[in-house]
């Protein structure tokens, strides 16, 4: 797998299509056919499903109204596999992508050859810039997609009791140890007027644009993501009891849903375990805490005394420090250690982090022209942002502008947290 | 498949057992493993669960409390494959059946080998009466089982927009020709006292005992169950439409539902289509009508100006007529003729037939002892009893004195209906 | 009140219909403004809404067809205070009738007013028999919602942390005496061919109708309703927590919602009461239990070794007994004792009796022609009969005959059981 | 009502609370006990509760930890009228405020004048800081209740099919004319750090606080709130059924309950109408158009080619401006024109305006200690900013600063809003 990780940027257009299609098929690779069909909740798509989302996007924006041999795979796939484009056409509801049996698993990697091959023959002949900004698009949301596999994948077998892996994963005790969790160490970073969006003319999604100027006070950051410690600190002082801790909406989902600790933990004879794509781990305390939603994690922080950072404060910090971290070419898949002495000061890695940040335009933003106008705008409400990128993201994919983004009852992704502070 | 269809009286039980497992395996034959693994409604299971579970009913009853050396296949399919035994334990929640991908479908061939090995040697030594009954309860619970696979099944291809078939399969036109539903013509029956339920000590299930007394007036049946085309005039005359003919739930539902036709029927530029197990086919007018609910089949009796028949009446008029009827060994898996005058006179087959008989116990009912006598007697509230076997059904499996049952908003099993009259 | 609760048959049709309406209002008096306007649950209705649809009952049958010189009080009214009849047109739907505040209480008296005083003019005159008999339904009817604006107001007001009463009302202790529940006395009957329902020309629901014969096998009734020390003695034995004992829809409401005792029931410091219409009294072992539901009605009969009686045994043993019992005319509003020595063998008052039969249409059943024909016959699907009548029920309105009905999960009439077994 | 209304900053603080009470028991004054005692929803709470609760936060803050000698009016009332104050203890859920008929709407005038007859001592000797902001609090609070009454019996009367008032209340015709939606006037304001929030040490909420420099580009408001005439473009030109238009959150919430048009609005014989609290009115294209969603909002502002402003703009623009505008005290309870020449440039009142911000804290945003400490903060997540203040909205409540929020999907506040473009 490490080859088609290494998607750097020096490589072609056409080898960095070629190895993001690889790397879809060989994350899916462990994966039985009945894994691949089933959708654990409405949020969660099979991996099937991905898999053949991810290859209409290439047909459909480039390829149907490209070359003119090009043959549709299938016309009724359209209405499968559309994820969500208003703009053409109807689509199946999304609740039920895991009602649909076929095709099957050998008839999407069909699919895929017969897409491949015919954008093969189109990037060797690819020069318009339009063109090529598209494909690159598609290899962008193709490498999102392969992050959410590994969510989805991970919420679908933890639905069966016997817990069984993804793959054979070794998932490393943390580096830092045990102890490492409990001093807080900052960075202190001046307040001002910067410049916060995507800059240059790279590779950017339209959310990260137009670069703008945002007022910031001093603050400071924490050097390591709170880490699974951290986390039974809290949960130790009653921090899921707690209502003057929660966010009123939030306080409501805990005593719904029962919320006592983050998704995937549970607690065995005394022991605490987190559910990993290598089967259930015990709890390291040295290891940066994931699963939890926003409502936690902002509960967490008022617990400690601190707050999240804004994602104007986390981008500027980003934007002078150094961008190791780990990711998915880590092949762990799971966060093995809050940032130690070696990456000191990188934001990047192993966790998505919460931002206090509502997700919404930045000030001008217009979206794409056309129906890839509809990949990013109309999302902008009822979400919050996460930045940082985690172990399931493919390397490479984020940068110190990059937007994630999740509601904040969401604990699915692979998404932590990061302390604030006013200073 | 027609050998394992003969499952004979005069045959062993050992043979029996074995034509019924194999028969199983051949029914989910044309499955993929996709298909297998999904639930498309709380009601459904999966193929792949229905092939498991019949496996934990006879590892659970018959070699776990049995023979020493037998070695459970693996603990943890008792808590995924109990249906409903409140008696052995926790189970795995009955609408989450579909988030489970393994064990996959290789992995339950083998569970299935597995038993059915032991089981021969089991069925090889037995003597003992209540183990044979047991043996006896496994297969008939199989064979209902089998049924339902095929029920489930439909209901999950059905999801998918290209309707795709479950196997290559002939639906034949009706042998009654399309104008053959005009004209009703009945059989009638003195009233009287008669005895009800199960006579002799061939097998039957628990709720078809005590046989007792029932006192019935003067009434006619059908010869003929409601066909297509009689469906089609209610439909014309707005039977949909008019709340004056339908009980207060049935409205409700027809309105929240947006109920207009049978399930699986669908109009496409003007002529209706139905859903079968080898795909859409054309709706004939001399085929009866399927999948519809107990309100529906109430509303057309009312319309048509006459009666559901009660259970009892059908009993009483199955056990004089002839027992010939169209099941599972007639490969069709299609209601494919109303009785034409070759088979005047029996009521069985092609479809169940809804009564209007509330499922009770019978005076006396005394379900078996031990968990076993879960099977039936729990589930005797909330549903209407239907007579009468179906397409789907097994040969062999049903008798005048068997009760099919289910809620009255129920439509994926192979239900239809015959008209009855006070005489 | 005494007075208006003589509505003997001897009495005059006008004095009856106005005897009739002044207990209505009688009943209403206890309650403001506030009171009168709240819906707890879509069962429920508002107080003033019972007195306006029992009056618009009159207006739309008799008065508006009726009378040439009749003018309707307020056209908007029909589409306010029509339950379900769909032959008059639409209605104001059942779930939201606590949300119209206008007309007010003041308005509905004037309402009542203006319709009584046309009814005493028609009646004056009347002699078509027609119009009797619709007289006579609408006196009927609202004694059937006298009852239910009891059991409705004791829901709303039960929804107050404070309990308050309806009125100032005492609750006898037991005459039976706390240790009257332990033993059981029987009654036998022999079993046969016996006539059911309503014979002779006086009135009855068109659900009584037609008489007809049934078999019965030997059995016995209990000679005294469940009390309370029995229920008791359910629940101290783990009765909430077994499911052998359960249907399989009743084991799962009670798992869904808690139940772990009648309604109304709560234990204060290891003490149990329930919420009488006087207020909280001492749960009093030797009344009969009262507001549960069938399913716990047929659990504590499993646990107890014995079953519900049929609506048809019951009605057989009740034809031939006493008819004598406590309605609503004892003024308590609440069960006070099982039958003691005085009126051994009465079948009848202080709890209706869950049976086990489904409520459904006698052999031959035809609905009234007409709107009122919707009456009771679509109600016929998903209930279960009691029989006897309560400490709530008009005296006069029951008859051994009677069949009133409720789904198998309602909790909040006045619903209490006696045991039955075959003998 | 006039004097109530003139709560003006130079009148003593006993004086206005005298006049906040008054002012409070004149709005529900048009109200029967039935009117005041409904919920229509679980967003909307009963008049009498407004009344109470109101009450209950003097007696709870400032009364009960006060004066030894004052004497609690009811200790069961705590439960009852405790909206969301975690802090002192449980209290009776939201969703079922209507389900409490008692106390009723004399008793609760009766609380209201014990609270107020201690409150009257106590303002007589309150010189305590502490105090004096408690007060403050407490009127600020019955003040925005004033409002939410107003909103919540528009939304309960509205339930009744017969629409009836309020109160007689005169809606007049815009004074703009129905031409004069047609051409949007912006004003332009230049971009820069500007300070945002209150200022200065008079009253305001905690989320005001604590005033803080933001960035802001250089962006221009039109001079007038969306009209209803603009509004019927919208949707004479499918705003409601083109998806493009709108959020995907939105969007769904278009389909699935059907909107297509704004609350309060039905179209009959081809004329709108909307719901005022005087009754039904004419749709009057010169008024403002109110009750509609924020999704409702953000589509129109990106059908119109412009967008919402930013809590922010609105703000920097608001500072500078005239404030006068059409508050509760020109008792039309309705808007009624969009501002006109007169004036030109004010941005307060007839509607509260949507902005794109969404509800979150200023940074260095500190609730204040103590329960009371629960008034807002808790509230910061999925819920946009509005502001402005309504014609429902106590004059001199409001303020530049003040910040109103509500969920986008909410359409029952006098909500409208204003375009804003980028320079």
């Amino acid at each position: 797998m490490t080859d088609l990780l290494t998607t750097a940027a020096e490589r072609s257009l056409a080898d960095r299509f070629t190895a993001t299609r690889m790397l879809t098929e060989s994350l899916a690779a462990p994966l039985s056919a009945e894994d691949q069909t089933v959708q654990s909740m409405p949020d969660v798509s099979p991996t099937k499903w991905h898999r053949a989302h991810t290859t209409w996007f290439f047909e459909t924006f480039l390829l149907d109204p490209g070359p003119a041999d090009y043959r549709v795979y299938d016309p009724g796939f359209g209405y499968l596999f559309n994820s969500y484009y208003e703009g053409v056409g109807a689509r199946y509801p999304r609740p039920n992508r895991g009602l649909v049996t076929r095709p099957g698993i050998e008839e999407i990697a069909d699919y895929r050859r017969h897409v491949d091959e015919a954008m093969a023959t189109l990037l060797e002949r690819a020069t318009d810039p339009d063109t090529i900004d598209l494909v690159e698009l598609g290899i962008q949301h193709e490498q999102q997609h392969q992050e959410l596999l590994l969510m989805d994948i991970k919420h679908v077998l933890s639905q069966n009791p016997m817990l069984p892996p993804y793959d054979t994963l070794t998932v490393p005790a943390s580096t830092t140890g045990a102890t490492a969790h409990g001093a807080l160490s900052w960075t202190e970073h001046r307040g001002g007027v910067f410049d916060i969006g995507r800059s240059g003319d790279r590779f950017s999604f339209d959310n990260e644009l137009p670069r703008h100027p945002e007022y910031l006070g001093d603050f400071s950051l924490c050097d390591r993501p709170v880490s699974c410690g951290q986390w039974l600190g809290f949960m130790d002082d009653g921090g899921y009891r707690r209502p003057e801790l929660w966010l009123s909406d939030g306080w409501a989902i805990v005593q719904s849903e029962g919320w006592d600790c983050p998704l995937y933990w549970s607690e065995v004879d005394g022991a605490w375990y987190e559910y990993s794509l290598g089967g259930p781990v015990v709890v390291d305390a040295g290891r940066p805490v994931c699963h939890m939603s926003y409502y936690e994690a902002d509960a967490f922080a008022r617990w400690a005394g601190f707050r999240l950072p804004t994602e104007a404060e986390w981008e500027v910090a980003a934007s002078t420090g150094p961008a190791g971290g780990r990711f998915l070419d880590q092949s762990t898949l799971h966060p093995v250690a809050t940032a130690g002495a070696d990456d000191k000061g990188s934001l990047f890695g192993d966790v998505w982090q919460w931002t206090s940040s509502a997700y919404a335009p930045y000030p001008g933003f217009e979206p794409a022209p056309g129906t890839v106008g509809e990949y990013n705008g109309k999302f902008m409400v009822n979400q919050y942002v996460l930045r940082g990128g985690s172990c399931a993201t493919p390397p490479g994919h984020v940068r110190a502008s990059y937007r994630n983004f999740f509601p904040p009852s969401a604990r699915w992704a692979f998404s932590g947290m990061r302390l604030a502070r006013t200073d």
